[in-house]
């Protein structure tokens, strides 16, 4: 095998070559790494790198066993994330050269399955919406989404095959989207967050990014210690499909509607259960609710920040900071009751459908890399604790690319992720 | 005022009068600072104190403005939350020497309002079982309980008004209820963890303790930002009490059974509405649930320390790991289920009763320091994530402490203190 072409191997391809020492982690990190310096000059997808220190990992994981179902696979980390051997800074000038004392558990749960960790990936100020240096690989010009804009960039870029992010409003699906890679976002509590810097519990959620639904199979494996996705996925019937436009949907742009369409034309062929659906009428407007818990918890959680350093914070976030401090605990108590109520009344739907799927963004990446685009079609799944996967499969407009996002029920990660590679796998069919 | 006094006033007392600048902060922490030196070296409540820290806040809040319903007030903060001006080490000498660059969201709230943190409490190894040295001021001979174990002793030795604490089993309640004090658990999802270590993410509460119900209000208001908490309590009327025994009643011995035959007594009288309730009856058995829970969780969130430090582990710890590491991600899931609908279903009992009121612990504070006791009539009211309060009220036949517990609604911390209020009124007052 050429080794220029290694980066650009899948997770899942390369797991296995490693797997049977056919491949080196040594050769492939190499790989990744000269991808990596001839790119990132423009993408600005790392925020801490360090090739002496990723090549020790890739040699010492090359002499050692085999470790687990990551064994010498490059892993991008989203600088929110807390790591030993990289200085971890949350997008924040107020974390400069900060070094935590250990290992957020979703990485050391990474490293335990023999993932090497080749850098820390961009993102925006605290997970919030004030953006960091990188740009859209498809199209520099463009945002790459955020707030894991490193993670999903480097991946879009085969910088790397995989990439941790998290997810409060739209991050990991939304950047996904805009880069064109597969997007995983777990259950809620489904995955340890100890560690990733807080700044809404209700909502924080982990997440990571691959080329296809095999390879965020394999980390969502790891993340959640669900030891049957290591496997691959089986191959599930027909599952019964809900086309769910969701609220939103008037802030879908033409190549949204004509990629849903597509989508929707192609999977009711394949799946003849499939019909559109809405949310149930008595469910709250999710992304109002979404928008109000998150500014009172993110004034709360980032407290320490707030009253040490707020002349550090971006106008964004100073705005967010006051927004949150104008809702009542009483009203806050209110929110969370009723998310509650919907995260219940949710799964009424799926009593009737297997899965869901709904636009992910409201079209390509938007033009400009001084702002991360619209959450607006997350910030209601995120809110609900579902699983999302988002599957790129189409164009917009630019040239960029479009698809959607699936949605399961809650903690049935596994499943989603099995009909993911199902819908996927007809929606990139030629005679589909 | 007598100096000497000082340190026994009550957290709301000694607000009030700092408020009008009638008393000093500073004096307020001289006193407890000499209780602390005087009592220390035999109860060992603290981790890490730094007394001429203490006084430079205690002086720089004398000589700005009033901060905050917390103003001047020492406060004693168990050695699971990060601080930035004290070693945080989490109950393991893997942790000796840690020094967080940043504070807990909850010390910076508690900062805010004018908190002076004086030092931090023992904490058992990362709030699970292995002891630290603290032993209960009642009677040395005596576990204080754990895990918040320094919080509980210092504030029923009255070296602090005040002391943060979490709860993942029952480590507010039990200690609170073998030291004699008062204790509150936080309904889950209230108070943000940023900066709390964590063990658990299902069942990780924070709370805090004092010497009445007031005090806890006080450190209530601030924990979940309800400003009506600051006010001092409503008088409600008198509420519908449920007299909930709970399955593990067999586990209670006879000065738990006699202390809650009077409580039932007195409360019957005070509120005729007041009856015995069993919890549904297709409760799972949320001991064993919580069990597994956490036995998952830890093994997950603890990954870097059992990582790279294992042998630094204690043995009971060592044991947790390896009946973590035997719990599917499957099995977990599907308790993760079973928590939620228990948590649906304990609603509908607070369609019928305000407040239940259950044992706190199976009797006196156990004999020895080598163990903390067992949690075991905490496990379930953490389980379904409701908010607890723990009044002292009566003597054992050591002459230790016994109360009871009081559980609310979730999401209603501000009508359980108000409850709790009103119980313990009715539970000291003397024509009882």
């Amino acid at each position: 095998m050429n080794s220029v072409d290694l980066n650009t191997l899948e997770a899942w391809q390369a797991a296995r070559l490693l797997a049977r020492r056919e491949l080196l982690a040594a050769d492939l990190a190499r790989a990744c790494l000269d991808r990596i310096v001839q790119r990132d000059g423009e993408i600005h997808a790392f925020a801490h790198l360090d090739p002496d220190h990723a090549m020790a990992q890739a040699h010492a994981l090359d002499r050692g066993a085999i470790r687990g179902p990551l064994h010498g696979l490059p892993l991008g980390v989203k600088d929110l994330f807390d790591t030993v051997d990289f200085p971890t800074t949350y997008g924040s000038p107020i974390y400069e050269g900060h070094r935590p004392d250990s290992d957020a558990a979703a990485v050391a749960l990474c490293r335990e399955a023999g993932a090497l960790v080749i850098g820390k990936t961009v993102t925006t100020e605290f997970a919030f919406f004030h953006p960091g240096p990188t740009c859209n690989p498809r199209d520099v010009r463009h945002t790459p989404g955020g707030s894991s804009s490193g993670s999903a960039a480097a991946v879009a870029d085969h910088m790397l095959p995989l990439a941790l992010g998290t997810q409060t409003s739209g991050s990991v699906i939304r950047p996904a989207a805009y880069c064109g890679v597969v997007g995983y976002k777990a259950s809620s509590g489904r995955v340890p967050r100890a560690g990733v810097k807080s700044i809404s519990e209700a909502l924080d959620t982990l997440g990571g990014f691959g080329r296809s639904v095999r390879d965020v199979a394999l980390l969502g494996a790891v993340l959640t210690g669900d030891r049957r996705l290591e496997e691959g996925l089986d191959d599930p019937k027909a599952p019964r499909i809900g086309m769910c436009r969701t609220a939103e949907w008037p802030h879908a742009d033409a190549d949204t509607q004509q990629a849903w369409a597509e989508a929707s034309a192609v999977l009711i062929r394949h799946a003849p259960a499939t019909q559109d659906v809405a949310l149930p009428e008595d469910m709250p407007d999710l992304v109002a609710l979404q928008k109000e818990i998150m500014a009172f918890q993110m004034y709360r959680a980032l407290s320490y920040e707030r009253l040490c350093s707020l002349d550090q914070f971006s106008l964004q976030l100073q705005a967010q900071m006051d927004d949150g401090a104008k809702i009542s605990s009483a009203s806050h108590a209110h929110h969370l009751w009723q998310a509650r109520t919907a995260r219940r009344r949710i799964n009424l739907v799926f009593e009737q459908f297997d899965v869901l799927v709904a636009p992910s963004a409201a079209g390509e990446a938007p033009i400009g890399t001084d702002a991360t685009g619209d959450p607006v079609f997350c910030r209601g799944w995120t809110l609900l604790g579902l699983p999302c996967v988002h599957l790129p499969f189409a164009r917009g407009r630019h040239g960029l690319p479009i698809g959607v996002q699936l949605i399961g029920r809650w903690g049935d990660d596994h499943r989603l992720l099995a009909f993911a590679q199902w819908v996927h796998d007809r929606l990139m069919s030629k005679g589909r």
